[in-house]
């Protein structure tokens, strides 16, 4: 099978263990979290054959990144060494109406850093299908945006899939340009988009004007006529430990929903919204054009996420497969 | 007091902290466990005196064991050493729509090589009331299951009460016999038989026709005379930290029913069936033959069993009885 | 702006790891526990000046007390050393109907055997607006009652506001006096009190006879004419996870209710009526003689404070606000 | 076999972790440590039928002070409880040339307040035949002091061997005797006595007037004519990880020398004088009058017991014995 | 460059922290070892491509185990999965005259039951220059000797260079054939072997007749024709913490003698031969036949590991040389 | 008594737990370290006034830096909050022949963008007597160097005693300007320099021509003539845990020796240097100008520092003065 190959940027995350502020732990847990990676390390979980592509710097914090995206089988061979620092997340988790807490020290990173024309896309893409990317990697820096973008275009030239979480957080779009600038072209290259309903309306002024997603997934289409399925996931937050998660997909002119999931108890939220990319790529290549089967399984298994330390998701199809079939019980497997 | 002697396997219980999943830790919590152990546990814990009776190697691992089963002032006099093994439990939490996981290597312990000849059961039960064993001892090798259909055949001869959880997991019956071949001629000699509504069905065809136990207890009933209570536990889950539970006892031709509690944030519910049958016993043998309080200080003892970490319930008399009053606000205590 | 001292006791906090019985852990959490450190925790948490007074024995557990509180903002100048020991808190954290358990060693300790002479009030009030105390150090000794008596005595001479939370502890009053006998004359030196049904009906002999708190407001303003606010909290206690937590403010003739906050996954309970007092006392010293934002801005900070590992609340005014203002919903702050 | 019976107060050991000082964790190692339990426990640990008396608070930290003597075998039955508290003994470990430190909470513990005829020692004796006490004890309060009079008035009168660590602290000393006054007679019952150098010329003005321990043994026993043996340990500190360790044992008119032990990498040197008397007591016991192998072993024992974390000695008697013949060179054993 | 090849059984290492015993500790830290497992770790961390093959139960701790082997490098393609249990080693790390302690569980483990005819040789050894097995492997079973066998057969007629590291363990021979019997079939195939003094004289019968490893190394070239190159490393043990460690290689007729390290302050030794014989083969294909310097490499690499926690060694090429070249000061490196 | 001020650059500490590799541990101890910062902790640990003076950004990780200066009494008030990071240093723990490894991810840290005129050193030198600064201000950009130049000339003309410790790091001076350019402006407006022999040849070209330091001392006088006194340490590093450690101070013409402290089993030598300033500038503040016992103070403190976790020495005056008069056998301190 063809490669996946997915791009951005991997950070050192720092949490606070279990409820503690940042400012009152005497240690760290180390773990590494990046959107894209996130979605790489979902895919090599399901069995596919993944490439990572990211700029690191040269130090035995990054040996540690690469050797653990290694460890879930995600190919690590065209990550770039270079550049000073590898960017850094901090992560408070929090409980019932006190909201979790990222602070990102991702500035002047080997990532941000990356030099336009360092990474060969021909050679990387040659043997691979899909191409992988969200709306963080444009969002760090100039250079970061026009590697984003190459990338994109050899995509389109060499004939594969292009997905796009959309993505948006404002706070990061510090370099002078805005996502409603940059975001559109290189959103015109996809085939896939996810988002949500903030991403559409703050990106690219696209706003949900009844209950369902079927205006925002439309306007889209049309604005984007490359696109092919647009997946829209939708989190209400009762409160930090209990959300409900859901999702629709647009395709074929007609909106698919998912079932709503109670997730309650949870154990670390934050990578579901890649856990459900990741999960949607594999059911789209894996389900045989049965979209709703993909979309199901995509909120199955980032239902699951809730329930897994760190950012990456660690299930496997039969688990999902399981909580899809309405094996919600928990029930001891012995 | 008279003793009351439980017999049958004790693992290495190594669960993987918090909700990590087994592939995630870097370091196990080590503790024991093992039904008829756990029952011997809380028997002890509520001040009766209880011998436990077992097989393990002669190493540090079950030095350990052993000298946690004496810091429960659980009499390990009769642990007979010998064989390659101690059993083996690995523990994966889960939370919310994920199962908890239990992965077993027990195959070829010290107990399930056990030899058929090797305890005295007219000595061990010399001073005792009561002899416990359930479902699992018979499941793990031929000659376990002779050891136990000795200890039953002794028992009885001798007078002593005999209790049994049919305990059935399917996954434990490999060595060419099943349940249902094996378990009745060893369920007829008990007095006191405890079980849920999938072991009768199992093991002995017996289906639960109406909303009640009431049909399932009394063809139970029927089917081995000799037995005078019944008791079913019911467990109704929402999801792995939020359980319903409650019981029935049959006992004089009617069916006492208990309350049902609400079970939210589950600390930990392995073991909680053993500390149902362990507070059962507590109550048939102090309370006078009054078997609706029995039943009702059983089902509490096993609810706050779900907040206590480890296969052990540690609640004493007085904080199950606090329960059973009604205070279940969880108001701290100073 | 002037000081804002309290006085009483500090312990050291032995806490059980997560939901671990304190028969079971092997290592205890260490922190620092008292109602009045507490509170000036909370108030320079704040940002306002304030002084804690205390007695604490001349030892390196002293000293780390002595410096997490300087690490706060709390001046500690004013803390005299001496005595013997320092008092204890044991502390087990329930969960669902199993209560949190607290076990108290504090007899004999430096503040309990505390010289009734050795603080020199005025000078201490010298730069000070509010004197803050609790019902808790009458009950600790003769002695204590006596140095706490001088200071209601001396604060009111001097002019100071002075508050005072109720805090009955049964158990505590075991030196030969009542709180029935001590109390009143210390209260009746009080501009603002705060404590709960349970406070005013076994201090006081007051009982709520209607379904608000206005009658035993009522009562409790005629009985202490100085008094100008009254502040009862109410916990209404679902289990050991889950309290609803509202409180009303009596001030003006009328009796101000604030919301009602659903707090489940509790994280630390303990010290939440000191986040109350202590927001408080930020609330009428910063809102303009507006009741009911003061108000409204406790019981948030006291909702939060649930979320909080330790006695002592560490939330921002912003994140109060932000809870104040409506959103609950946890959701994560990037 | 008939019992051995040792006496004294056992503390909650609150250790630092690691090398971290008492100023800087933010959690306590829990374990607990008392001279004449520690005694205790190492003669379970090499079989012998041994009973532990004291005085505990009915709390659960006692509950869980009992459970550890329970695991290792320890008779508890005769542990009385009353009093309010525990004594606790805070720990610092020492590396190099900063020496550990031990903070020392014990006063008004259960222990200190025992009343003075509350143990019926003849009871207790019946089925023993050695009594071991510590000079520890009657400087507690002047109430140990007494029971510990009566215990060994009553051992002679029953014709146990009687053996006492002189274990002279001159802190602990506080209630208004000293240890001069009220030592020598309580010795006076003793038949086999053990201290160093230090404890000899506090207590009893015995000064060591050469170079080998010759003269202090032979002064001893004059002084004390019930006494037929004498033991006394060397520890020469190179630094808080490097001690040299050796001991004499005077008797039948010889004084016996060990070998000494250079042991490096000192893991934990708390309670090595207490296991090196329960190694001598289990040698005098089991080694057919073999003085100069109960002293070697004795020696090594202790030896091993720097090795081992915490107060109690967890060596077997094969591990002594294989360190008494020459092999310590640490070679893994597989 | 063309694979080397390792193959052998791998357990799941659960390893007491700090300086604990086994009975004491309620954690275990999870780690994998085995020894040429350990081999291939050092290979891959130097850089060479490198396959291990195994057989383990397809359970969670398998997936973890192979996980750890990825995040190396190390080619685990060809790991076969059946069987019903990963072999277990439990690990106390002594101290000073305390030695370390390895228990083994590893009957009947998924490698032990390995079908003699289920590894493809040839398909393994295609893209292979080097094949490296150790004396364990044959000692665990008819079964994973005649795999063994076989391999080292495929390996000759192959062309492939065969190393093995004699690694002779007493206990581990229970089958009913002896190292005796066994290895030297297997030995012949050999063009590299390593081992020590006892396992020459254990195995073969070889004793070392003079000061220097000579004679033996002579010896065994004579009966191993095949064999070009010994080499015997030499562990002085001063105690559990402190051992001296140098080697010899035997090549062309002269004997190469490494410079002998001093080494206190042990971390981890366990491993420590294997590190030494991966880095030597790393030296044989690295260095340009210059067996000294290949010879040097390895024991600086070897004493290196007894500074690294857990069985892999994890030391850079630059690390190494830098040792080599002198600079054992220990200065930190900024 | 007039405050000292010292100024600098203070990191987050992430440091692998025990002795693991970066790249091995999921988890990293959280603590800050700064050599000016260290100097601040130690004088305010001995008990003199103190004041820190840095840039940090405003985010909670700050606000626990600003807590943990605030908890050992060093003044922060004048601490200013801009720029986007926190610098951090990653510190990984050797052992033996395996050096301690420091990574620095410092650049662009709020520190390093410092702006020249943000700091009004006549406010802060108000009721100020001595300035400390130290080599690596101005190493980390031409900022920082101007802010320090600003501040050593404002110390000068206000009459502070100004100190420097040149702690030359090659691999920070990275902003196009080297230290021998930069640093002998600096260095001539001090009072007391203390170097070791590498920073004086690397920065001022001046090389140690004998055995002693005298001629470096001499030379050094001769070049900044308003020196009064120059102090260099000297580490003699055995290996990882065992070094040896000295210093003289040159002062009046005379060159005072220290004794040498054999210094085993450390603990933790990062920081030693610093808390070496710290004791002498107490010492020359404190002993009545005898420049002998400043000296051998300060070697004492820094020995005792290699048993301290972290960068702050924490020992007391008390202890050092112990250790300075010749205990350093490390026994118990009961």
């Amino acid at each position: 099978m063809k490669k996946i190959i997915t791009f951005g940027e991997i950070m050192l995350r720092l949490g606070a263990p279990g409820y503690l502020r940042l400012t009152q732990c005497n240690r760290f847990d180390v773990s590494f979290a990046g959107s894209e990676a996130n979605v790489a390390v979902s895919l090599a979980n399901y069995g596919l054959p993944v490439k990572y592509v990211t700029r690191l710097p040269d130090n035995p914090i990054s040996d540690r990144c690469v050797r653990e995206l290694n460890s879930y089988n995600v190919d690590t061979e065209s990550v770039i060494r270079g550049g000073k620092r590898i960017g850094i997340l901090y992560l408070e988790t929090g409980s019932n109406s006190r909201p979790s807490r990222v602070i990102y020290d991702r500035e002047d990173s080997a990532f941000a850093t990356i030099c336009a024309d360092s990474i060969d896309w021909k050679l990387i893409f040659r043997d691979a299908q899909w191409f992988h990317w969200t709306g963080i990697t444009p969002a760090l820096s100039e250079n970061a945006a026009e590697v984003c973008r190459m990338a994109i275009k050899t995509a389109n030239e060499m004939g594969l899939t292009v997905s796009c979480d959309i993505n948006y957080r404002k706070n990061l779009w510090n370099y002078g340009k805005s996502a409603a600038e940059v975001m559109p072209d290189l959103v015109a290259g996809c085939d896939i988009i996810a988002g949500n309903e903030e991403d559409c309306e703050k990106v690219f002024g696209i706003k949900n004007d009844n209950s369902s997603f079927l205006s925002v997934c439309q306007q889209m289409m049309e604005r984007f006529p490359k696109c092919r399925k647009m997946a829209v996931s939708n989190r209400e937050s009762v409160n930090a430990n209990h959300n409900l998660w859901s999702a629709v997909l647009y395709s074929d002119g007609t909106l698919k929903q998912s079932p709503k999931y109670d997730i309650t108890d949870i154990v670390d939220r934050v990578g579901s919204g890649d856990s459900f990319m990741g999960a949607l790529i594999f059911g789209l290549l894996s389900f045989d054009n049965d979209d709703q089967k993909s979309l199901d399984f995509a909120v199955a298994a980032s239902a699951l996420k809730h329930t897994i330390k760190g950012d990456y998701n660690q299930v496997s199809v039969e688990e999902v497969l399981n909580l899809m079939n309405g094996d919600s019980s928990g029930r001891i497997k012995r």
